[in-house]
């Protein structure tokens, strides 16, 4: 039996990302998202969706730059924290104990603990309700090399212990269920 | 140490779902995206990306609405086969062995086996590059009652056994983190 609900934010489970952003010691900031995701393969494009009352807004506004850091188990008290807290009132870096390092191709830090941080640059900022949509272009991925198969070179990010949300809940990352393709596989055959 | 990678689509976990879309019994069609997300809380919106050449992308284009379908871990074959299969070549919800159930909002059919369907209206079509990005409010939200506690009314989605996508692999969920807000939760005084 089903019962229709009325229209709300039902799409599980997402991405918990911490996004960084400020480009000066006295502005930059942490922001956790969940509306958050890839849009786009190639040019590779993401987007935040977020609150014009939160603190991040206006310098996301101003600076038209952030970084998506991902996040992991160990990271899920820091980064429901930052979801909850605003920078405002807090230097989020300092009471999470989380390491800024200066950005790459972005004028904003990014989290040294995140096994991926992606940066981005704001291409476009759509004015939708409730949140405003940062559409923007990925200019430069961080990988952590304790993720990468030293001689495959290929990044692994089963060992990350990466973290998604669903419906209120933080959860790690459950058994496998199969990798893209597995159902047309082949089977090798027996010789 | 890090090493820096050329920009790509490196936002993990990400959801995988199901989107049903076509109003006729000669054009519905199934179609897996990991290119989704919600965009704003109220109005409620969601987006899907999809490929000009995807066999769906004709069927959105003319008639502007779709459901996504939340996936489980029973359904990981099927998502993945709905991924790399093309409509043009095959009947997917018969090679699928799901069941189409008549839309309440829209003229598509959604998934029965979801424990969520969620029907959208595309409101928008962003032409990105090798993607096109359809933004769209959510019209109606079709939950199953076998996760919803009689008592509460409350839906519990940790009962459905939910699935994600991760760097090109399907992974159930696993282990709880803690919950929305538990990093700022008081601890109950003992009396």
């Amino acid at each position: 039996m089903k019962q229709y609900w009325r229209p709300g934010t039902m799409l599980n489970p997402l991405p918990a990302v911490i996004v960084s952003c400020g480009s000066t010691l006295k502005n930059r900031n942490l922001i956790t998202v969940a509306w958050t995701g890839t849009i786009c393969s190639d040019p590779a494009m993401c987007f935040i969706s977020v609150r014009p009352s939160r603190y991040s807004h206006s310098i996301l506004m101003e600076e038209m730059e952030f970084t998506i850091n991902l996040t992991t188990a160990s990271m899920a008290k820091a980064t429901d924290w930052c979801g909850v807290r605003s920078g405002r009132d807090y230097d989020k870096w300092k009471e999470c104990g989380l390491t800024p390092v200066e950005g790459v191709k972005v004028g904003c830090w990014y989290v040294d603990e995140s096994p991926v941080a992606i940066e981005c640059r704001v291409k476009q900022v759509m004015h939708l309700g409730t949140h405003d949509m940062f559409l923007a272009e990925v200019v430069n991925v961080i990988a952590d090399e304790s993720f990468i198969d030293q001689k495959t070179g290929a990044l692994d990010l089963t060992k990350a212990d990466l973290m998604t949300y669903c419906h209120g809940h933080y959860h790690a990352l459950g058994r496998e269920l199969g990798h893209f393709g597995f159902s047309v596989r082949k089977k090798k055959q027996k010789k």
